[in-house]
């Protein structure tokens, strides 16, 4: 039984967070954050696959490989990337700061940047943003630090929910950032899951990995991906259940709920892809293995026309098969059907008349669901996506200034 | 010596074209075209790898198997893909149509098509078209019939050059329509290129396939591959040289005659790409493969992100290593360099202080060199692409109304 609560990463019983304006970003929006835990808590990670990494990121990769972390302290407005041997000393200047003042260990502190690369942080503001951020954190803080993660998001990306485990009740919080070079086998952005369960570490990773494959490794916003990309997760122990075992009941009591936490994150992410006017889902079945699956919804996800077209609320399936066809996935388009929401538009190939006003009906709204069933076996796969509207161009033409 | 001429697919000897509005188009645009050499010509194709094929296209590659052909007709307007067996009737009355007409065998005409997915082609309108093709087309008709091929292209693609071979006169000519859904490893357009050469079929075939690989294979518009891509090559023999054979230095010389009128058909689809308003030529040295040389290039002409940077003269190479480092390329970011027209701005992987005046004057230019020196080896690659604006969404959000 879940229950969905408020608070977002400070729901979890021992969390504290905030966010601040430091002057990263203009007109004094909330630029800097932290989270973090009353009890050392286990720790776990997923990162950017990009050849490229972020400095902040690589002092995390480097930080968390104890499995321990108390608190995590991310800024937005620069990514604090390809700036040369300066770049990871001001991460460690951070996590060295921030443990000083609260009396912990530089190697228990966890880093994330996220905005433009190659412009060195603006350690002048971060230094007494630092100050500020610790002053003002306390137990109700999720939403603002949810806040100051936030680069082109529109709106602040937050759950939080509780399940019973072993008669103890145990609360997930997430909260997350996306918008632009949100896509696949990356950790596809930066992510915060809390929970007060009693987890280990290696348990906890495990989770994390499975949930991120299922949802954040299923969204895509433009193709490309980021190099400060992770999400971090803590467990601090604090609802007192007995420690979650592997196979176990309480392990898929946990595994489901924090599954609906990345979920939900996921789809958020892509529902305010940059100049997102839709959310759409695109689910394929029927291929030939999971990695047909996979092939074929991330090419019709992916691709500009299809996502032009959506934004046009124009049924062009011709485009959806066009992307089957250079997916890379083995299929017979004879055998191809293909439905915009509950409207067969191509059965077994062909073309099928349909009726243009309904399906203007289902393209006008703000949830598109394109399945496509290729009948050639038994394997499906899910991805989330957005249309492609002049926005995006717009945002992204002068994203520096 | 190459010499640039006038005439378009129609300037080699023995060619008439011509191109009509039969009215698969609106507002009485050219949508119905011919290619017709006097002689029999040898014919050579590279077709689409898209694993759907449109009915058009499936026939003209029966068509060419045994390597010759007299005509080429191409309706634009109208895909005539994914129309069940109507569609490969409906390519085949066509060619019967025509060849009847001409008093030729039907599997000496090849046939093309191109537009939107789905639906069955007019043959009410284009039966009547055939009748006006045959008895306009004529010897300076290159110009109509590159005008007839084109979709949401702005300019006609054409191009026609003289060489000296043997002490003859070669001359080649070339049509191209691009715009939308240009992408590698298909032939990724309709082109269409003739020549007086006399030249075997295998020969004529080989020069095609490896002039494609370096120029229609080297474009990117926006990552979607079409169902009806084509190049198609006439070679009528009419300019009497002695036979091109494969080692020899008159291959040499049609070779380099032949990859020119590829290269520049090539950029102009780039530059024409849907909504373009600038061509980008993006370059890669110093990879430890040509594979690895490939990829990179092709990440970044495909990156979203770095086209929208271009339309907004924005020098944010950020996005450029970005997309190098998910480019699948192996290499050591902290090795390599960025160019943006003449400017450094990335060296050794770090940012370099460069001046944005003289950033914007290159970025403000309607060509813009992309270069990457990755410092791992000795391959090199380079691929065009255009900058992604509001119009590409304008023109894909509504293409079929």
């Amino acid at each position: 039984m879940m229950k969905l609560v408020q608070g977002g990463v400070t729901a979890p019983i021992g969390y504290f967070a905030t966010g601040i304006a430091c002057g990263l970003k203009k007109d004094n929006q909330l630029d800097l954050s932290i989270v973090c835990s009353e009890d050392m808590a286990v720790a776990a990670g997923v990162f950017t696959q990009n050849t490229v990494k972020g400095h902040s990121l690589q002092l995390t990769m480097k930080n968390i490989k104890n499995g321990y972390a108390n608190a995590l302290v991310i800024n937005s407005g620069n990514a604090n990337a390809c700036n040369g041997s300066e770049g990871y000393e001001d991460a460690c200047e951070i996590a060295e700061t921030v443990a000083q003042m609260m009396d912990l260990e530089p190697e228990d502190i966890l880093v994330g940047s996220t905005g433009v690369i190659g412009k060195p942080l603006d350690m002048d503001k971060i230094r007494p943003g630092l100050d500020e951020l610790i002053s003002n954190m306390n137990p109700e803080g999720g939403h603002e630090a949810a806040l100051a993660i936030m680069t082109t998001d529109t709106f602040a990306k937050e759950i939080s929910l509780q399940t019973q485990i072993n008669g103890k009740t145990v609360t997930i919080g997430g909260m997350a950032k996306g918008s632009g070079m949100i896509h696949p086998n990356m950790a596809t952005l930066i992510g915060v899951i809390t929970t007060d369960a009693n987890i280990s570490k290696s348990v906890l990773q495990k989770v994390l990995s499975s949930c991120t494959e299922k949802t954040f490794n299923r969204t895509s916003v433009d193709g490309d991906t980021s190099v400060c990309d992770m999400v971090i997760s803590l467990a601090n122990g604090m609802a007192e259940n007995e420690k979650i075992d592997e196979n176990s009941k309480a392990y898929d009591e946990f595994y489901q709920a924090y599954l609906h936490v990345c979920t939900e994150l996921a789809k958020m992410i892509a529902k305010d892809g940059e100049g997102a006017t839709k959310l759409i889902e695109v689910r394929v079945n029927g291929a030939k293995s999971s990695e047909d699956a996979k092939k074929a919804a991330f090419a019709i996800a992916k691709s500009p026309l299809v996502k032009t077209a959506m934004f046009g609320q124009d049924a062009n399936w011709g485009r959806i098969i066009t992307a089957l066809g250079y997916s890379g996935a083995d299929f017979d388009p004879n055998k191809t059907d293909i439905h915009i929401g509950d409207l067969l538009v191509c059965k077994s190939g062909e073309a099928v008349a349909f009726d243009e006003t309904h399906a203007l009906e289902i393209l006008k709204s703000d949830e598109i669901l394109l399945s496509v069933k290729l009948n050639e076996g038994k394997f499906g796969d899910r991805v989330w996506t957005c249309d492609f509207s002049f926005d995006y161009v717009k945002i992204n033409a002068s994203y520096r200034s």
